[in-house]
């Protein structure tokens, strides 16, 4: 529907969160920049089948880092310099020229780091149907990084009771939830994260087998080693690199990597060579990379198997919240240094 | 059956290539050495339910190499040093002591460097049934490569018609035979190998649609992006180091990694570091290791597909033969500076 006929459409600030230029090394908060423009709260003539969203919460994502590189590096484009960034967010509908959605929907998905965004592209949208959660949610354990644990874990990996698995960047958005999925499959589990305060949350709130902190190791190995004496079955490969190499030599027969991310590796101009690649004949491994959102299909039955979940407490999720957009920068950047604890959200606005 | 009543047991000369001691770096003939013993052509108490063998041919694999370091690095034991190296071979059964076997029986599988062996494994011999066939292609097309070849590429990869296969070290005992499977499969094919006469046997013999001398390229992935402009479906890797990180980079989406062998790491301390496993997350690429042995029961089914084909000229091989147990240790040396060209067989004896 277009604007109703005789509605003023009234024009509003619109706080925006600019990509400066490309990045080298780590993002920092400069490599942004937030403004204040201007919007008219209609759906412009230009975008006749998109919607007009008001973004309620922000995600941050470590994939947003290979999309400040100019190149064609990433498995999304690049971001505009002078343009305000993009990524997940929950937004609520406010004017609607797409059949699927109406004003008030809720929604997740693609949206601008802003207040306001028109989406010219709704297919990317999913309808929010399960309210009596937090709406925030729908940026983690309901959203894309619930769904890339699903799918990294249960789709690639096909975990059997008592099989031996290993989380790396395990506190984080989409760590939590693959040792809580491996854990309800029956596995022993251990993940790794970079402080004490992250080790402890795996193993009291989670409920993680074991956890050690990756930053007190001299030998990646040798920890492995210690926790997983008689190897790993299954790797959920969230850091690349060093880790990898380590995983690589303590893998078991017939083991299965799920290759997730490599946010160590995001930051480097080229990245670390891995050395350990032999394991994969000698203990027949299988080691395969995904990208979520070839498997969204799979959304409706992962709701299906998570909501219940959750709301009888089996499944716990734990969020860091920033509050404002003037807090996005810093809340991106924070992911590199580890900065957050559990799930990185933006609030934006309260609805 | 032990000795027959009465007959009078021949002791007769054994020659024997003897592991000197564990290896760093490349291989030398002088890390062996021929000695000739004397054997009693007799299945000895001691070894009641095994074999007494003659070997005709012997196998020269590179997995041998591994095995000529003093670690549990390698997929099956190390060699002992003092004692006659062991592999796949031809032999005939002159005494048996297990049912399933009877004096002047065709056997490949595992035995010794040497030209009689006292087999004390017979479960790991195959009974060889079609005999007219070069005996030698069991230790090649009707033997471990043979299977080598049909598992990586079949079972793990699942070549289909139109799709683009890359193949390394693709005129060996393997390569030659995946890229002619391939060919089968409907694929396109290009291989590389290490001499313009490699080079043309691949191309004029084996029927690959393109192959290139990669010891010419200066830059492996530029030369990959010349023939495989649209990127690489399968590759079946036999080389590993710089060969897999250019690979890497040249996958396309949802392609598929059979890990056979890493032959130019096998001599080295350490290993090279691969730099490009990002590309697996971004081709969302499955990358599988394997042994040819947990696969031999498909063994028959395996000859039931190519022994018709051998016999009417659809597949080919190409072996290269040394003949006798002298040029043994130099035969098996030379698979590291790629001497052979095709198989390497060692001929022991006629029958
Ligand atoms: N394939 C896909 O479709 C897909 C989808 C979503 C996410 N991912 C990937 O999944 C991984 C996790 O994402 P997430 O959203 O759950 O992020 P996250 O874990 O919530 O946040 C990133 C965490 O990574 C850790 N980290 C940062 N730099 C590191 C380094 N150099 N070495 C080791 N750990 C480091 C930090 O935790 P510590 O304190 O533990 O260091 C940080 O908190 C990332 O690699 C991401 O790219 C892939
Ligand atoms: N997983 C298993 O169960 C299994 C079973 C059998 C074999 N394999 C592996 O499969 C591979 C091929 O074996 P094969 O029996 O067919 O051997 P092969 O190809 O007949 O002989 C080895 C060839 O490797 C090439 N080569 C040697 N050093 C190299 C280097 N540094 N870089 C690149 N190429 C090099 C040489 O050819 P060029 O002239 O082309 O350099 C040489 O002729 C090996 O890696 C082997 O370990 C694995």
């Amino acid at each position: 529907m277009a604007a109703e006929e005789g509605q003023v459409a009234v024009t509003v600030s619109n706080k925006q969160v600019i990509f400066n230029n490309y990045v080298s090394g780590f993002p920092k908060e400069s490599d942004m920049s937030i403004v204040v423009g201007e919007i008219n709260l209609k759906l412009p003539e230009s975008a006749a089948g998109g919607l007009l969203l008001k973004n309620l919460y922000l995600s941050c994502d470590p994939y947003m880092r290979p999309r400040m590189r100019n190149s064609s590096g990433s498995y999304v484009g690049a971001f505009q310099p002078g343009s305000p960034l993009s990524g997940y967010g929950v937004a609520k509908v406010l004017e609607s020229g797409h059949p699927n959605f109406e004003k008030g929907d809720l929604v997740w998905g693609s949206t601008g780091w802003e207040e306001y965004t028109v989406s010219t592209e709704p297919g990317q949208l999913f309808k929010i149907q399960h309210k009596d959660v937090p709406l925030s949610y729908y940026t983690g354990i309901l959203g894309m990084p619930g769904m890339t644990a699903y799918v990294g874990l249960y789709e690639l990996c096909s975990p059997k009771k008592g099989e031996y698995v290993y989380v790396s960047a395990a506190s984080g958005a989409v760590g939590q939830l693959v040792g809580q999925f491996a854990k309800l499959a029956g596995c022993y589990v251990v993940g790794s994260a970079g402080s004490q305060e992250k080790v402890d949350l795996l193993k009291n709130k989670f409920g993680f087998d074991e956890a050690f902190n990756y930053k007190e190791e001299q030998d990646l190995a040798a920890a492995l080693k210690r926790y997983f004496p008689q190897g790993i079955d299954i790797y959920f490969e969230n850091v690349g690199g060093k880790m990898l190499d380590a995983v690589l030599g303590n893998m078991r027969l017939r083991g299965r990597i799920a290759v997730c991310g490599m946010i160590s590796q995001y930051n480097l101009e080229s990245p670390e060579g891995v050395h350990n690649l032999a394991s994969l004949i000698m203990n027949r491994i299988r080691m395969e990379g995904f990208i979520v959102s070839d498997h969204y299909h799979l959304y409706p039955k992962y709701l299906e198997m998570v909501v219940p979940k959750i709301k009888e407490g089996e499944i716990v999720y734990v969020e860091d919240t920033a509050e404002g957009l003037d807090s996005a920068p810093a809340a991106l950047v924070g992911l590199f240094y580890g900065r957050n604890v559990g799930k990185q959200v933006v609030k934006v606005a309260d609805d």
